[in-house]
């Protein structure tokens, strides 16, 4: 005896409906909201995809399944339902069914936020849409599609209204077994585990109340008709949402000593989902309390699972399966006389909710477990640790790669010390921001690093030089010739070092003043500077004892040429202001071979003792001694 | 003489409620998206639980305040209106008038934001809802239920259709005295006082078309009915808006020199709160006028608040009071004739309608005013000055602590200049991105850092060191003396001193050249750091004098066996690239003892001293000089 | 002979227009959530403000010239449709109709976000809203109104249902005519070039189901009628929805080997767009082909966007246009026989679809491509480079300025090196946290520049500083002349240098031994420091010889003063630990006159040799030398 379905009922079915499809945004916006930043895409594109796929395979195949000719109550079968003819109520009821089967659907992505693969939560999506939900649903609800009872468990009585038990719990019972076989996210747990922030708890909150609203469709459509129980299943529905809210919010104040908000919004949706089962046969004051229960079991629900180290991102447990056990028995305790099966009392309707939570719960808990293990060995269900701190934005969608690009570059960077590049970001992204402050600190630092650089310099350059005429001291002279050994080595040319010594230098301290003899050193440093080249080295040994480094030679006669123009350039008359001196000096030149093996000081020694040669020669003039290399460069 | 409720009046009441209902989703949007990141949640979560509480006292009392048996046109008293088994048009009735009541508490709650305690927030919500709203509601609308006037505004003619003052208004007033009560923000006005901005205009942009879409149902379901006036109120609503939003616009780009997105945002909610009062009576073109007007006086009102320094958050009174205000006179300058009450005049009309806005104004304002005095001295109705710096969203709620963690860790490390250490966050949370970045920054700059300490090390080293021995020099000597002299007093334990003179170097330089001298002296000192304990510091005071400070000596005896090491070690003969020496020392060792107050130059003198007597004594000794500690170590 | 409308008909227009109008906070989140966070507050404000401008011309000009009387089936002409006592049926119609002109309208915005300027775009809105889609629309669906077909392309027998062609195409076209003339986003082709990633896809997700349950509302209401086709489009539109975002997502994942965001996305927009034209004649099955084919669509659509370099930030050409042209052809392919006008063959119905493709896409495209060339020489219609640089938030609202300002201090400083300061904003403002930070590092920086200087100034000192006595040595006495010899040109005060010698030094050190010679020095070193001004420097030029350097003398009396002051000072005896000497100077006194040239050597040997002088004097005595400035202080 199929009922007449009114244009009205069938307008009040299409637009539940359309509030029921406006769930998935409502959860959309909770589960992104309530994960971390790095897998906020991921979680909303989990929802947008879990419906895509749960329209398509009810329309296929899991309409007919659950509302299709029962095979004994246990399970229907009409592929055709909607595509042969259908009448427009079908459609209708079609439409409000398959909206419900993407609510339960959806529930897990919450569950499971934050380390299920994309592709194992598809998987997900099939196994809840196609395997689970028609099934149970089936069991409770079918035959309502022709205003019969075919279902095993309805016909015994079990009374679920809207689906506390067969959209909620079956979505949390899938939640609850993915998260035990996944286990915890990272870090939540363990040494060093807290709870995990939500991103953006307004998106959470405008979520909980699309849901809020929607779940007037949800429950208010359930009557299949505009019948008079409409109103008072809405109201019914406010009023629990309302104290769920509430209990849950002074209950975790209690708890936690502050307003909590996450606890508040779950108490909420606790209190919705508890009413869902009941909302047709209990009065408002029973609504207020069947509320308040359902945000206070979802409180505890959420400590236990803390306790259990069950991880749950969003709460989808204590919210769809906790308080949709509650809310399934509540039936048995709220419901008005008369509201139930003719021939039970009440603690046999306590038995009957008792036996389909219990049957409904093994059902979609063993049949999920099995299927997550099984897609585990094929998929894999969980992303690497790796891919799990990175972000499943990132790591499974490649979104936010701008924010990787930068972070990438900043690392390379600091373990390169290399402190001149800045990072390059495509402009005014969102890592554009954090680009421009990073290279306005690195900007601020090279100033500051190239003034540490120059003081230290000229620190340096004291330790380095001699004060009075500017020539490098003793210190360098010695690194100079070692480095000068060593590129002999390397490059195979010739070296020389040069030891000059002034002849005359006391007699004109004595005569002209110590100021005079410090005159005359500066011009010798400078004539000496300006003979050789650039590359080379000159430097003051001490008192009038100079000494050169020369590189870079091809032979010994390019030596020569320069000790005569260096004796040439010293024998000038030197100005003072208090006359005029000239200055000679003696030169011994050291040579540098490619094999030679001697160190600095050797070498020094070396032109040391051929400039005592010249000096005993005859002054002015420049020697050199070594091995093979006698030279003599006679006096101007 | 109750009207009769068709199931399509019913039906559309009820989605009309929806409608209503969701608005809490649009001002969670706007609100939230409209104030600081850092109060986001607390606005939000506010926007949440005013709405429950609002349910559930509109259900205990609220309801039957409003629409019971009157008291003489001044309250209603019903508290079972619901309870006990109430019709459907009963619940219908109640579902869109508790969405109405929800609507008027909620809309202060944004111009409170940023500053408003949780807690007191929570009293406001119960205040709004219990003793403001439902009282001047029944002045206006009370009979209602039952499609009578029983109000004594209503009697008198008041028409405020859908509640541009009994809503708007009420909410307006109720925002208005608690900001008076509260004071600006901190920053909002004063020295160096500015706007402050939105943090998610988008979030707020959604809010508005999402307020938009729930004022058809705000002020199509007014009708009570689907009557025929639905179809052109809706319009009237929609045009309304669009017309509020345009001429806000054009007023605050004339004014502000540019198209500036609140003011916009408000007039289109100003447009809508206009027309509410009026949108049965008047037509398309005057909906488009008192929807400009609404707009206008918006922007005019924010910034009259501006100049007044009051600071409303969000606009709030701007839009729900001073357009309100607006659209329930316009009703008397733009209804049709035979709109009102037949046998006033459309001026007497007028006067009605400012008897309405007065008196709901006086009463609403006068006994929120006084409430929320009264809150204050028991709740505190502002969080301190601290907590609205720091943001609500972690001062109340906990909420986003993984940015303060970080920011603590930030400050500590700044204040002890710790630079070694990194911050330490949650991975991947909104604050690991901006860690990741500073621990970034710290590495690059530790890079550095060393570089910049080896640099200073090595310079340093030169004004510590000997160039030719690569001992420490007569400076670090001292430093070493003083240092073991501390140490001595703290410890308990001897020190000593050695001075070591090298009894014939200047026959050696003589002899072999300044060069192998300086050999002669490495080796010396190479075997001194020999004999000695690392901890033990080796100096070369200048030409052939050497110094030793031995610190941690348990007796004296201790030093006599060093001394003789170091003898022997010195006796060995030295090679040279051109021979072969023999150099001895003397050595003078001076102790110091726990008691010593001598400065360090006193010790060294005391070394010098024995040092000399050693040496006359026979060359190749040791001797210590001092009080009591006259010792010999013979020359080998 | 126009259609009765029942009240259910009525009332399900009224809904569904809702829905359409919903549709505009979808594409306010679709489209401010797939662009960059800088132009995210832009594209929302359009999508506002273009839905205020088309509901206002709509009414104004619009509807007539849709629906009013045809002239000719080309265009209407009906001022006063909704001004003269409009029956309830011409209320709901042109709320439907608004609702539709609204969507054609905001389709646009998303294609040009990021670029467009604000005004060019409002003028975008009167284009498209006034002039584009009233027109074509009347050629499909002129006489709707009225049950009565009076466009050309209506009477032709063009099926678009709801708008694949006449909303959403015709949205495309102008789009795509914009995008055209205005050319791709900086950055986003051409060398570097890079697809630009959306800032908030959770947003974005929202929106895609918002527009989803809107499109319910958007193909079920085009009946117009609650009628039984109703629950099949509703169930088809779900369907499409499904397969077209399957379709893309599996596409997407094969061509770029991952699960794709925005392709899905858009998949699903695509499917919905595509089963817009032809959800009243195709079964459940046709539609999830439909839908799949749309998906691929988009998909393919999108790639070939970028690869003929056309930007579309959004995607808006591929989803609206591409989609919509194959669902407009797929009437001709998918209805079941006889929905079309009776006399023609399916092939002439596909011309016909064709027909109506290509003549609204010719006059769409045209006219705006006409019309945007002609905005842009009175508007420009693109912001500057520099303003799409920084984000049209800031550039064009002034919006997120905080961050700005920000940003401006900080490369303020950068460019400056001004290390000491601090960044200051608006506390707990985004900006503030990120300015928290950047305070935070400078800070670290601050101390560790601070050792980094203290370690430096140490290390300098070493070089400029005697470490016997402390004071400044030969090279710090120089500079010291230096600049007195500057400083004197400068003020034209005078200056002094004495040179001082300590008279019997040698024979101190022989007699009391080198350590008293210190102790000697150090006492001569610690009295001329007391004697002379804090201002004045004193220095060890090597030995005992010492000198001063005085500044700012008014006159050479000064000078006397002070000389005579330290010999008195240094004739004070002197204590050692082994007795009490002695010890007195002779001073030589050099005066430098503001016209002198001298270098800062010469300035010294003046003193010198006046030392010299006053020592062969006598000793004990100072004595200046110099032109003109001869002078005697005698020994005490």
């Amino acid at each position: 005896m199929t009922p007449v379905h009114t244009p009205t009922d069938i307008l009040w079915v299409l637009l539940s409906a359309c509030l029921v499809v406006a769930m998935q945004a409502g959860f959309t916006c909770v589960e992104s909201g309530l994960v971390r930043a790095k897998n906020s895409i991921n979680v909303a594109f989990k929802n947008l995809i879990d419906f895509c796929i749960s329209c398509a395979l009810f329309a296929v195949l899991g309409f007919g399944m659950m509302f299709g000719p029962s095979w004994g109550g246990w399970i229907g079968w009409d592929p055709n339902a909607i595509i042969e003819k259908p009448s427009n109520w079908v459609m209708a009821f079609f439409f409000f069914q398959a909206a419900f089967c993407g609510t339960a659907t959806t529930i897990v992505s919450g569950a499971v936020a934050e380390r299920m693969r994309f592709s194992a939560y598809c998987a997900t999506a099939v196994l809840t849409s196609l395997l689970i939900y028609p099934v149970s649903g089936h069991w409770a609800w079918g035959g309502a599609l022709d205003g019969q009872v075919t279902g095993w468990l309805g016909k015994m009585g079990f009374i679920d209204f809207a689906g506390s038990t067969v959209v909620h719990s079956v979505g949390g019972w899938v939640s609850l077994a993915a998260i035990l076989l996944m286990g915890p996210r990272v870090g939540r747990f363990g040494p060093g585990g807290r709870a995990i922030e939500g991103y953006n708890i307004p998106m959470a909150t405008l979520g909980v109340f699309l849901l809020w609203v929607s779940w007037f469709g949800f429950n208010g459509g359930s009557t299949l008709a505009l019948d008079e129980r409409v109103p008072g299943i809405i109201v019914n529905t406010m009023l629990a949402g309302a104290t769920g809210g509430l209990a849950a919010l002074a209950l975790a104040w209690a708890m936690l000593r502050r307003p909590v908000v996450d606890r508040t919004m779950n108490g909420v949706l606790a209190g919705l989902v508890a009413i869902t089962a009941n909302c047709h046969v209990v009065t408002a004051p029973s609504a207020l309390v069947i509320g308040a229960v359902g945000g206070i079991v979802c409180v505890l629900g959420m400590s236990l699972l803390d306790r259990l180290k069950i991880d749950d991102a969003v709460g989808a447990v204590p919210v769809h399966l906790f308080a949709g056990i509650w809310g399934t028995m509540a039936v048995a305790l709220f419901a008005h006389d008369g509201a139930w099966l003719p021939g039970l009392t009440r603690w046999d309707l306590f038995l009957v909710q008792l036996t389909g939570v219990l049957s409904i719960g093994a059902y979609a808990f063993v049949a999920s477990y099995a299927s997550f293990a099984l897609i585990n060995l094929v998929l894999r269900l969980r992303v690497t640790a790796a891919e799990e701190r990175i972000g499943l934005n990132i790591a499974e969608h490649g979104a936010g790669s701008s924010v990787l690009d930068l972070i990438v570059q900043m690392n390379h960077q600091a373990r390169e010390g290399d402190f001149s590049r800045r990072v390059d970001v495509e402009p005014e992204t969102e890592a554009a921001r954090i680009a421009m402050f990073y290279n306005g600190v690195l900007d601020k630092f090279q100033v500051e690093n190239d003034r540490h650089k120059m003081a230290l310099k000229k620190v340096a350059h004291l330790a380095n030089y001699d004060t009075l005429t500017g020539l490098g001291n003793r210190r360098l002279c010695f690194e100079a010739i070692k480095r000068a050994l060593a590129r002999s080595a390397r490059t195979g040319k010739m070296a020389a070092v040069f030891y000059v010594d002034l002849d005359n230098f006391k007699g004109i301290n004595d005569r002209f003043g110590h100021d005079a003899g410090d005159q005359v050193l500066r011009e010798v440093a400078k004539r000496m500077s300006r003979t050789v080249r650039d590359t080379d080295i000159v430097a003051r040994l001490g008192g009038d004892e100079f000494a050169l480094v020369l590189e870079d030679l091809e032979d010994a006669e390019q030596t020569r040429i320069v000790a005569k123009k260096l004796l040439a350039a010293l024998a000038e008359p030197i100005a003072l202001s208090n006359g005029e001196v000239l200055v000679t000096a003696s030169i011994g030149m050291a040579f540098v071979e490619p094999g030679d093996t001697e160190d600095a000081s050797a070498v020094l020694q070396r032109a040391d003792h051929a400039m005592y040669t010249a000096k005993i020669g005859g002054k002015g003039a420049a020697r050199s001694h070594g091995e093979g290399h006698d030279d003599f460069v006679p006096s101007l």
